[in-house]
């Protein structure tokens, strides 16, 4: 049999498929845009295109796929591979595994883009041998993963680990979720680009306005470290901020989960990660209780872009393999 | 093999003790009070003489019992069966389950108290046939439990669901803990105690110092209660503020863990669960995603103070089953 496996990672501006072979090694790449402006048939259209191109340029052919593998923002349904809704995609209810296995041929396993993530950094980045992971990523949203006893943990309705949406300031800032006082709303780049707008306005000298547009609108990773390394006052400021929160968050969440180890990723995290780790894990040590962060450790993701499409192969690899066991259990019995 | 279980609930101040028949019947019980003030080997002593005056009570030979079940306070370590150390007892390090397993002649079972009640409402009371579960107890302070895949949950340092110190307003009130914010400095008899002794110091009236003692130090569930039926205006924004920091812990946690139930006792639950559950349910759900709230109940305990012992006793007894399975196995291989 085949032990060619397709990953995807889906996203509100992008998405990315990879080819990988047996050893779970790249073998194909390809790339492209998604528009939220488009509509579910073009976005699906898009993601099927992509998915052939990466399949040609590992110079295979579409038949030799064992799996495939995508992650999607949610919430979804991993069993059914349904999109229920999503915020920066126009899928409403849309039969993403099914249509993709009927277009390509083969078992198609859907998982959260965030799930995927941390699922790659645990078998293959920076999470490789823990059994209970927390994953964080931090960009225009903070998203998690939880991974317990060795498994993606999906809860009853499918989609936990959403950790940017634990309230940290009950009743404080006003969070796109439409709720108020979230993780998100204190500790995201969009938490941070509008604090930066704010004291702009207020008068607020900053070098972010050489960086970016006039407005501000739109704050890249990039921008807030050059600031940072620049030591723009505000820039240091809202980034030192965000980095307590994203610890009061993680100390939360171990007194609860008790992870073996956090893997933090995102746009965020890979442009500012190592100026704010330390911040990060000393906020967090301050709210865990010590015998719950004992041995703990707060780290950098590793695969970066690749998270993704990793964990959303291992997950179809792992899917088929399960299925063949019990296939086989049926036979033998 | 006989088939008898013993199960205790150790507390700060008291200790309970029962015996379970095959049935799950208990057939004998026995309580004491602990104190925190006594060395080890007192509480070890009292711990010992109640579960004697249970078996006693039940009618049986002390040789009969197949297996004890302890609930204690935290944190504890469930598979040496030492407890770390406890805030409201004396223990440091102690080997509480050997101790008991050479004192009864049975393996015995250590489990946080409030995991063992969690897990006596999933098996026996109001969580029953669910699969994943989180449990929360508000008294003097709250504590939490948490069911994953029909087992319960420790995490890496095995001390998971310390929910009451999940931080809900960072950099807010002090708490127990020492630090500020968590849920418990907020939400627990404890913290409505203060807040409520800290609005009559400023001269506000209310129906509590007629109902307590006059320096309001220690308010009661029960007490609380009395004010809140007699519309007591204090004490009803106490527990009404109280009922909300409550419902923004479970929309929170209901957004990371999904649970399909969650399960709510404790003596401030057991006295005014009736009148705050539909409070307490309206803020989780501003606070929770509506996907993970779907079909998610949000349910009072039903098993009052017996929780904790029935808890025990079936982990107790699980844990029997799982090593005789062990043993059967290695026979057979």
């Amino acid at each position: 049999m085949s032990s060619l496996v397709l990953g995807f990672d889906l996203g509100g501006t992008k998405v990315s498929a990879a080819v990988f072979d047996h050893d779970n090694t790249i073998i194909g790449r390809a790339r492209a845009k998604t528009k939220a402006s488009r509509s579910e048939d073009e976005v699906f259209a898009t993601i099927v295109s992509v998915g052939r191109q990466a399949i040609e340029s590992a110079g295979i052919d579409q038949k030799a796929l064992a799996a495939i593998g995508i992650g999607s923002p949610g919430p979804l349904d991993p069993d059914t591979g349904h999109i229920i809704e999503s915020a920066n995609l126009p899928f409403k209810n849309f039969p993403l595994g099914p249509r993709l296995a009927e277009e390509f041929g083969c078992p198609v396993t859907l998982e959260n883009d965030v799930s995927a993530g941390t699922y790659g950094e645990f078998r293959a980045g920076a999470a490789r041998g823990a059994k209970d992971v927390l994953g964080m990523f931090v960009g225009t949203g903070i998203g998690g993963g939880v991974i317990i006893n060795g498994a993606m943990y999906h809860g009853f309705n499918k989609n936990a680990g959403e950790i940017g949406h634990l309230v940290v300031e009950a009743g404080g800032a006003r969070c796109n979720c439409g709720n108020r006082g979230c993780l998100e709303a204190y500790a995201s780049r969009t938490a941070m680009t509008r604090q930066i707008k704010k004291a702009i306005k207020r008068g607020k000298k900053t070098l972010i306005t050489e960086l970016v547009d006039k407005k501000a609108d739109r704050i890249s990773s990039g921008a807030l470290k050059e600031a940072f390394d620049a030591k723009d006052e505000l820039v240091v400021k809202v980034v030192r901020r965000a980095a307590n929160y994203i610890g009061i968050g993680i100390g939360s969440l171990v007194n609860v989960l008790s992870p073996e180890i956090v893997v933090l990723g995102g746009g965020v995290i890979e442009a500012l990660g190592d100026d704010i780790l330390p911040r990060i894990e000393r906020s967090a040590r301050k709210i865990a209780f010590e015998y719950a962060m004992k041995d703990v450790r707060i780290v950098k993701a590793q695969l970066g872009d690749d998270a993704g499409v990793i964990g959303a192969a291992k997950l179809a690899r792992e899917a088929l393999t399960r299925s063949g066991d019990a296939a086989t259990a049926a036979v033998g019995s």
